[in-house]
């Protein structure tokens, strides 16, 4: 009677910490798409100061990043998972190297919008809020399909990254014109065009999860 | 005497599984690193036909993925590595959707590239062959790193990513200065300042692999 117990005490050990590390990929995930939405409520707003956060910001998402990777690669050394679970574990490692690239992408965002703001508002696109809104809904339901293991909801994120990818080209194409009609809106037009590409990224990134 | 020798053989064909995702790694690193060259020379040479063949290209390097991804994780499944070993196939899976993102950016440039061989060539930039010359040294010299273990190179590869940052603004700078004197420069200069965009994030994936 005495081998199944330490095995029952191993095996519940192993559900702990992968509910931990399901409950830290949710909250880094929770922690990038917050710092994309901070940056681009800079962007609209003109405001320097949440900019700035998401620029200074970053070392938190890293320190996470590792911290994350690390408790997988405990949970291979320790459990040596099969299966199911190994499976999930890896693609843990994956998940956690794109929330740190969304991490990067709301510095770059901030970084243009810094740009964008020092200067006369000569151009504007509204549609870069509602690019911003889709690509977060994306990467917030990517990890919930993920965590629940949703399959139905995880398709339905791979769809919406065409509509993402639709607004990039029609943002580029007005803008473009924008840029053709007024030399003066050549360059917040252009940095528009850049935090464009950075939010269809972050739908990329969502894509990879899902 | 009947115990050691299973384990030993084992432990040899563990050994020659490692080997071999080595060698596929190198092997799917060249093909990335190849894609962007291709493309590159599509847009020296403004000839459409090596900027098709990246484009069509694509399925071949996320096949070679799939089947890198799958290694691993039959390596994990079958062999429970620990310590270095466990990390190696872990930075496998990690260096496997980089490279699998460099093959992206290939098609990305290729892309944009197909754009501006179309019109009359109104902007061009000298410094963007030797951008993604680095680029692709870096990806080439980050992957040397990883297989031989060479600690002194990977740091050479991330000292030289400050150089392509460099790069990457000099020519957004110049590029800027063009579309602002000459209105009809402004859509092919756009393309340009997107490729070295491409060839930055390169570089950042050798950055991630170093």
């Amino acid at each position: 009677m005495t081998t199944p117990e330490p095995e029952h005490r191993e095996h519940r050990h192993f559900d702990d910490d992968l509910a931990l590390l399901n409950a830290r990929l949710v909250e880094m995930a929770r922690l990038a798409a917050a710092r994309v939405d901070e940056a681009m409520r800079g962007l609209s707003a003109r405001e320097q100061e949440p900019l700035t956060h998401v620029i200074l910001g970053d070392e938190e998402i890293n320190r996470f990043q590792i911290e994350i990777d690390d408790r997988c690669f405990k949970l291979l050394a320790l459990h040596q998972p099969v299966a199911v679970d190994l499976r999930f574990v890896v693609t843990a490692v994956k998940v956690n190297a794109d929330l740190e690239r969304v991490g990067d992408l709301a510095v770059n965002i901030a970084e243009a919008a810094r740009r964008y703001i020092q200067r006369p508002m000569a151009a504007t696109h509204s549609d870069l809020p509602l690019m911003a809104e889709l690509a977060q809904a994306m990467l917030r339901d990517a990890l919930t399909a993920l965590v629940n293991r949703d399959v139905v909801l995880a398709q339905d994120v791979l769809r919406r990254d065409d509509r993402v990818d639709e607004l990039k080209n029609e943002i580029f194409r007005s803008l473009l014109g924008v840029m053709i009609n007024d030399s003066q809106a050549i360059q917040p037009a252009l940095d528009l065009v850049l935090i464009s590409r950075h939010l269809e990224r972050v739908g990329d990134h969502a894509t990879n999860i899902a």
